[in-house]
């Protein structure tokens, strides 16, 4: 494993920079664009099932696969954790053996039959990043960018963020040994969230201006003082988020689902696994990739607006959803996550909060659960499949990218029928309205007498189960 | 794996029946004892590094420990779950390719470098139980009994709880696609924890009584309805919870810890761990057993007041603390727990409300996090060594029960220090008043000011970072 051979280049005008060069904001210098992590091997085109080349600096297909498959059984915390154990395709570190890690990735691949039918398909299955040690799937950017935080000799990380970006932060420049700072808009904590952030320590910093008034006064504080931004700008951030993808094919075997279905906020998430599958293909992993879709929430849709818009023109947009992990209104990486979609093929779609309640709901009721913002993945598969860009036999793989314990609140809001407003109560179809009957459980108060147990026990055992 | 070798056996008066006699509150009917499960090979004593006898019907040291590492690399859930890669020494169900399982287990053992030293000893792990799927320790426990109750063709399953039980048994029981119920106590309703059984389609009533109340009411269901009672009474659920005792020696390479330190609360979980190191001693797989210290709050001690009691009666205590986990006055397991202390040695101590919220703030700030109830197992071991019961050389194992998400609001309210009464901020030490000070991270209001975000950043980067 050569270092040597990392470089940044820049998304937009392409230009290459070596990673001693990279500015404090993790911008380009010459067009302002974000940086995206490139190795020896980056774009070069191997050919599927195609012999070993000894010459060549590409890795081997089939040594590669046994190899990840051997540290499985390893007691080492780098073969342990389910980012650092494909270390060969993310070489951005000068000691592997020193990784600032909390065992994060190995999250599970559950199938889910009942959303399936639901939706329409045969087969559907859930990749579940909520699984990772701080309950989001940030945990597998924020190994790999505070390694290189720790290892560059940095004392303080900081980014501005009110949710799980924060939390997987501060856990892991706790774990190193480094000081963490969060940038928040006043009068917008998510406290829930936040604990996190305060329970790992970070120095927690409320500002009188909203997200974007954080993110300019942190870009200048990172020029000024030797702090290590991790906003997901940060392109390392990005080569951790992609190993889930290898993952996936991993546990299927090293089949390839048909497609991906991603929820949409900053979308650095599917521009992540994108390039994930991107280079397996190019080095022979996989024979082809699979589609990626990207889902938004209505009241916070930039790249569906861009999407449909025969110009594409990307407009941000004053964000309002209650799936609060993808409340963001102006996507810092909506041009990667766009280069995914054109490249791979796929759609972006936006549900409504009606929809993603109920398919928050659905999920729950399988035995998986996830915070709202996950749930926007079953709530687009259905559209999807309606309007036939899915089809029934398609392999499908929903990434869940929060735990359930990342929005209790919401979750009681639904249950006690306290969500919905009476004008989104009355949006609900017939049809919707008939499953959210079945979904709902508020709890029942009984006197504690047996024989009224017993009765109300009855009834209830007589309804069928919902499908 | 013959699972007709595995019986029931009462704590108390020894008698043994098979599994279709057991009745259906769990109890002895001779003696209303609580039982355990027994094995061909329990009881055994099988002396360590000794050649496989291939006349016995005893699992082989050797075999079962390269087994369990081959499983790693497996594909399969049975495999990839963390219970049952173990299933060799807990087979109680028909066909383990069935099992109900969430990928529940391979929980991190992660170094505290930073308590160890607060605590006075040199080198001091923690077994994250809390990073299980539903964020307890209670899934590994879960995944057992379901199984046992979805093969045995039951519909519907019930417990009493008002926390991470009700949580994990409704996560279970949904994905095997049983009905669950959950009776809880009206008027102590803790939303959060209870928001989990909610999403995962539970049934819940509140009963107008206290918790005992709740647990005499399910005890009269379970003999009407054809429900299974999944409360700690289950013995099934400890070979679940049994199995991070296996876990831990493996991912330690086979050495045996000298002390783990377990949250007292119900016992059962402090008695599952004993079970599992007794059970390895016992087939050669391991040399020696650890000594199990339990670690109780002050104001829920029943075995804490037992253990110093010269004539060892068990008085339960109106239990209250706000470690909620391990809120109980009366525990059902607190036989079981007091025989594996007298047998593998170990202490039972008490910690206050204070020990307890530092702790967790201590083991917060090493980037783990847990909720309060984990937190008393550090309390409980500085008190342990300064009491000399362990010294500095002893390797010790915090067994950590919960996730931090499980109670945010605690978290908030340590880090506003809106959590002591003036009066409990009183009894602070002076020594435990400047690590409060250093470990608290109420955030900061400021205006959007460059220049005063500047000089209030200045001063905080020349602080010291705590120890």
């Amino acid at each position: 494993m050569n270092v040597a051979t990392h470089h940044l280049r820049c998304t937009e005008c392409a230009a290459v920079i070596t990673k001693d060069d990279v500015s404090s904001n993790f911008r380009c210098p010459q067009c302002k664009g974000l940086y995206e992590v490139v190795y020896a091997w980056s774009d070069v085109k191997h050919p599927p099932n195609a012999p070993a080349d000894p010459a060549s600096r590409l890795p081997n297909p089939s040594a590669l696969r046994w190899l990840w498959q051997e540290r499985r059984s390893s007691s080492l915390a780098i073969d342990q954790s389910g980012v650092w154990r494909f270390r060969d395709l993310l070489p951005i570190v000068e000691d592997p053996e020193k990784v600032v890690t909390l065992r994060e990735g190995n999250t599970p691949l559950y199938d889910l039959p009942r959303c399936a039918k639901g939706a329409g398909i045969d087969w559907l299955l859930a990749k579940h990043q909520g699984m990772n040690p701080t309950g989001s799937f940030k945990d597998t950017g924020m190994t790999a960018a505070l390694s290189v935080a720790a290892q560059r000799g940095f004392e303080w990380v900081a980014c501005a963020s009110t949710g799980n970006t924060s939390a997987a932060m501060a856990a892991y420049a706790a774990r190193a040994g480094l000081r963490s700072i969060v940038f928040i808009p006043e009068g917008k904590i998510a406290w829930g969230k936040l604990s996190q952030a305060m329970d790992y320590g970070a120095l927690t910093i409320q500002l009188k201006t909203d997200f974007d008034g954080c993110v300019k006064i942190l870009g200048e504080l990172v020029q000024k003082f030797p702090i290590y931004l991790l906003n997901s700008v940060n392109p390392y951030r990005l080569e951790g988020q992609k190993t889930p993808a290898f993952e996936m094919v991993e546990q299927m075997d090293w089949q390839v689902p048909e497609h991906i279905v991603v929820p949409g906020g900053n979308l650095a998430n599917s521009a992540a696994l994108g390039k994930g599958f991107v280079e397996m293909h190019q080095l022979g992993l996989i024979p082809r990739t699979p589609k990626i879709s990207v889902i938004q929430a209505e009241g916070a849709n930039p790249l569906y607006r861009w999407f449909i818009d025969s110009n594409r023109v990307m407009k941000p947009v004053t964000a309002d959803t209650r799936a609060t992990a993808i409340r963001i209104g102006n996507p810092a990486s909506w041009r990667k996550a766009a280069a995914v979609i054109d490249e791979l093929g796929g759609w972006c779609e936006q549900v409504s909060e009606q929809e993603i309640a109920l398919a928050k709901a659905e999920i729950g009721a399988e035995g998986v659960g996830c915070e709202p913002a996950s749930a926007v993945t079953l709530a687009g598969l259905k559209k999807l499949v309606a309007l036939s860009k899915i089809t029934r036999e398609e392999r499908v793989v929903l990434i869940l990218t929060g735990h359930t314990l990342k929005d209790s609140q919401y979750t009681i809001d639904y249950h006690r029928n306290e969500l919905f407003t009476a004008a989104e109560t009355a949006q609900l179809t017939p049809a919707q309205l008939v499953q959210h009957a079945a979904l709902r459980k508020p709890p029942i108060v009984l006197e504690a007498d047996s024989a009224l147990v017993i009765r109300t026990l009855e009834s209830h055992m007589n309804q069928p189960q919902p499908a």
